[in-house]
């Protein structure tokens, strides 16, 4: 049965702009034969005229060269000259609009741009314009499950998956569209988790549907990924063994691999949670993740994919009494002493924190330590701990922390975003990924204003300089169109979200606090007396784990003068204090508060910030789409309710821990 | 398919006797015609004897008159003069047996207690036992849900349905022996929560095999009965209300009734839950308790029916910061103002507890407010909150407690007991019930020990003047055989279990603790801060639940002397001292012990026992079937590590929070 398609295109949902005077460009549009992908920038472009200003530019086939003397309009021709990589040169001059680049990929991202400045009505006269993105790789993680399930997904079921089977059609093309326009160059449609079916997707039952999935993709310049499972070949292979060093499995693995390059030739690759909460990996047949990481790595190397390993891997068995053991640590020393053993079409996944995607956490330490290993950064707009999409949070201002944290691993370009980038060490370029935030909803992202952190984080992976007020602001007016009122009021709640609802939950980057298994609303012991790591150790007197090198050491995993300024209390910075220390509620912080004080103050904070956010968005209802409004009034609603139960919470459980009473006097349960 | 039936006969699994002496009485059973019950009974005699020591009577018809003159043997008939209501009288007298009873069901009662004391090998010469029951209906509630899935069930799935289906087969006819055994008369077969195709039960689609089951329980003097959805007019009937005022919807229950009941003349009736935990009910059309279930009183009485209506009612949504409400008083404020109200075959069932079969609870203050209504006292041998069958937890001392509780309603003949069987108010009898434990597991209970929950629930409820070890030596000689060793092990075992649960989890009456939703395995804040109305109050000076009458008045609920004895902490019982008041940790109990102290004390002797528990048992390794030696064994051994995790939960929560050290110095987290 056919699926209804109902949907929105988020920030390609083209409005008519009633006066356009740059509309005399997109009346021709000249592009180079035989380049799918140019053929699609120009098709975009056609649409979006179409759709804004009743334009159907005639589209008009030219020689691979430009041609000299030419007329007015639009030009979109590769050159060996132009910006590589995935950039391109975007500019107007005689009334011709020409975008140039090295690779058809960069003219499809030029047109997207044009087509942003058109959405924000930006004059187009003596545009000169260049951008070259920073990353090799920009991706998106999905975690759907081949039953339609979404792991840790918050706006619906999958749009790739619906009973064991692979989901083509307009959505699929639709889906392609919006994250083309934003840079993004990889997808691994399936959860990293593979199990029953979804081990079979490398195998000859999906090989039509992958075909035609890759088709589409490749259009928009887009390669396919999948996960793996490391048990294939015992699983699906019938082996008795999945040991990476087993001839019969590195055997299995390159046959395998033949297959699947046999349908999808510019299959990207794959990416691998191995010997993580459960799944299998290397570990159990006593060889490293490089081994394993490796016998991987070869059965892809002739086709020219790569193998994208996860580090996410810690003992999720432990014993809250334990304080010796530190899931902190767990990636670090897993990694660390690997570094230079990857083959070069290896690129080990490092969640940006130590734990796990808290509101706050230091930048993982394996950034900076590994030197010899192309990494990618990954990050999560999937807001699992941060409102789960019912609450907003903008993300942006937390990855831009993240990319520009120096790691001092080099004395210039020791930056996140620098080592990521290949700037840092050149021949270990990476990139970086985001597990997605899509669903089925009719909005793809259930909160309308999600959609700024799946728009943001395409944007910021192409241009990590770009500042993340800059994407806010970009998002706004390719959504609601340039109204002035409407970006100073979305993007002002925008920027305060993240502040906010670190205020209202866990304190100074103890994280965690939350009910089990869902992650959702507080609940401040829900995993002190469990087996996850994850612990705050609160009692009467204060609170935090001691990570300095009288606890667990883990702040003397950081390369100097990190090591340092994390060691201490002092040193150490305040968004961070109950991460790297346990400090007394008595401590006071720069500010002259006690920390017991800055409790209660953020928590009460925290709610007022979210009221006025809902100020702000009723401020502007006349100018917002009635459905649009109307579903993020309601999820506002409930974000200020669940900030309550936050700061009760919170604030209850610690004033009963300490009683110590709110300077101010306010209502404490 | 047909299931494959592998399960033991508990306490009816008949040892060899190398030796009895008293094999002569069971060469001739002489039973009266034309009496199902009766020939029943003569059957397990017969069964018995030839599994116990090669004996196959002869089973001889006489008239119902008892011969005179006869010759050696045993006697089975009624007779107007015997015992009445199930009672029966048991002698020996010239080389015959004799059970006589005024009905058919005192006969079979008395074939078990003569089969029990083969099974003791207690000399039957001279024999002279009477007994009658004390409780006029005695049953068991499964919360069995038709998908085969057990509510609460800790013993495997359902052996009453499955896909949708009743299961009627070997087993059920196994099941009904057993309960029969230990008096049992009433079984409701399904959930309480009564959805989907449990709606159903009462159509049409399931009237054959509910009259196949009726008929194998009615052998054995067992009625059948159904738990019932008070919104079936519109959910089955399609009716648009289900007011119970409504013609419509009287004329509907009168119909349905009249088509159940010529399925199953002998239907005991109906069991309700209703405006409770989301289920429908009278609430919803403003009409009272009264009203719903006197509607459908009227509705069964013309076939003898009842209606059993749970007074589980309370706000589920209820909002932690709020103290004026309390849960404790909801059955109470529902249910006392309706007394004399309801027609006379409404039974209202009443939880033992105010709250929810915590592991220490006051009696529920309904007990004894009540004066003119028929009352069954509700108790749970699924342990839900008692281990969930993989701790050992022998309740029938709990039950004896509460059954000997004076409410103070009369002078004399005023305990909970003597209310419920009719003594204190003879026009308004009752009876117990408990919340079954049993499923498909091999030997019925999960754990070993479990049955004598099972067994000893059905002995209390026939003659509650049994003490608890009497019940627990019967049980265990009836299974094990009567070896003196084991006796005293086992016993022991069970003898201390509640008492080690009591200490090793939530302290002095205080409840929960206990993990959300599956209920099992310690979280001290689990429901602190949760709708359930739950809360345990603990800050940094002390805990538990202000409920005299400076706080929210629960214990004024109850008749003089008891509101005078709960209302001030001097008074109120220890064991359900923080059910009623809030107490400093530095309060000093009767003992000397200062609260904190004792909370500490009783966790690491609570631990302790389990161990004593683990040696008593290893003791009899010997003498126990290896099967059932092992499976003990291994819940043993989780139920040690599980009582160190409350334990080291338990105190490092009560430390952290009140930084008030162990007096002995013992090692807490």
């Amino acid at each position: 049965m056919e699926e209804q398609m109902d949907y929105s295109m988020a920030w390609l949902s083209y409005r008519k702009i009633p006066w356009y005077p740059d509309r005399e460009y997109f009346r021709k549009i000249y592009v180079q034969e035989n380049e799918a992908v140019i053929h699609t920038a120009a098709k975009e472009l056609s649409r979006a005229a179409e759709a804004m200003f009743d334009e159907s530019p005639q589209i008009i086939t030219i020689l691979k060269e430009a041609p000299e003397n030419s007329s007015a309009g639009i030009y979109l021709y590769t050159d060996k000259n132009g910006p590589g990589n995935g950039g391109y040169h975007l500019y107007e001059e005689g009334g011709r609009l020409t975008i140039t680049a090295e690779e058809p990929s960069g003219i499809l991202y030029g047109c997207f741009a044009l087509i942003r400045k058109v959405q924000r009505q930006q004059p187009l006269k003596n545009l000169d314009y260049k951008e070259v993105p920073d990353n090799p790789l920009r991706m998106l993680n999905h975690w759907d499950n081949m039953d339609g399930s979404i792991e840790r997904g918050y706006s619906g079921d999958s749009f790739f998956f619906k009973n064991q089977e692979l989901l083509i059609n307009e959505r699929t093309a639709d889906y392609a569209r919006l994250v083309s326009s934003i840079g993004i160059n990889g997808v691994v449609i399936n959860n990293v988790n593979v199990k029953e079916n979804a081990t079979k997707l490398i195998s000859e039952d999906y090989a039509e549907d992958l075909k035609q999935l890759a088709m589409i993709f490749r259009n928009y310049g887009i390669s396919l990924y999948l996960s793996l499972n490391f048990a294939a070949p015992m699983e699906l292979g019938g082996l008795d063994t999945a040991d990476p060093e087993a001839a019969e499995v590195r055997d299995w693995w390159e046959k395998q691999m033949k297959q699947v390059y046999a349908s999808v030739p510019d299959l990207g690759g794959f990416l691998v949670k191995a010997d993580s909460e459960g799944r299998p990996g290397p570990f159990t047949y006593q060889r490293t993740h490089a081994q394993g990481a490796n016998m991987l790595a070869k059965a892809v190397k002739p086709y020219g994919g790569v193998i994208i390993w996860r580090c996410f891997v810690y003992n999720c068995t432990q014993d809250w009494r334990d304080r010796k053991t530190d899931r902190a640590r767990s990636a670090y020393d897993s990694f660390s002493p690997l570094d230079g053993q990857f083959e070069d079409n290896v690129i080990l996944q490092i969640k940006n924190g130590p734990m796990d995607f808290q509101v706050r956490e230091p930048v993982s330490s394996l950034f900076g330590a590994l030197q010899r290993t192309r990494q990618i950064l990954e990050v999560q707009i999937a807001q699992e701990y941060t409102g789960q999409q019912r609450h907003v949070c903008y993300l942006i201002p937390e990855f831009k922390e993240i990319l520009e944290f120096h790691t001092c691993c080099t004395k210039e370009r020791d930056t996140v975003a620098d080592i990521i980038s290949g700037r840092a060490f050149p021949q270990f370029a990476g990139g970086i990924t985001a597990v997605a935030n899509t669903g089925s909803d009719t909005n793809w992202t259930g909160h309308d204003l999600a959609a700024a952190n799946w728009f943001g984080f395409g944007r910021l992976a192409f241009s990590t300089s770009l500042s993340a007020g800059e994407i806010a602001e970009e998002w706004c007016e390719c959504t609601f169109g340039p109204d002035k009122e409407i970006t100073e009021a979305v993007c002002r709640i925008l920027m305060m979200s993240w502040p906010a609802y670190e205020k209202y939950t866990s304190p100074l980057g103890i994280g965690w606090m939350v009910n089990p298994h869902n992650h959702y609303g507080p609940n401040v012991d829900g995993y002190e007396y469990d087996r996850w790591g994850t612990y705050h150790r609160a009692d009467h007197y204060g609170l935090g784990v001691e990570r300095g090198s009288k606890g667990t050491g883990y702040a003397q995993t950081y390369l100097e003068a990190n090591a340092s300024m994390y060691e201490t209390i002092e040193d150490c910075p305040e968004e961070l204090l109950l991460f790297f220390h346990y400090v007394p509620y008595t401590y006071r912080l720069k500010n002259g508060k006690t920390l017991i004080q800055h409790i209660y103050d953020t928590h009460f904070e925290g709610v007022e910030d979210v009221q006025k956010m809902i100020a702000l968005w009723n401020g502007i209802r006349e100018r917002i789409p009635e459905d649009i409004f109307m579903r993020v009034s309601e999820r506002l609603e409930h974000q200020l309710e669940h900030a309550k139960e936050w700061r009760d919470q919170i604030n209850t459980y610690f004033y009963r821990k300490s009683f110590i009473e709110d300077e101010k006097g306010r209502k404490i349960y």
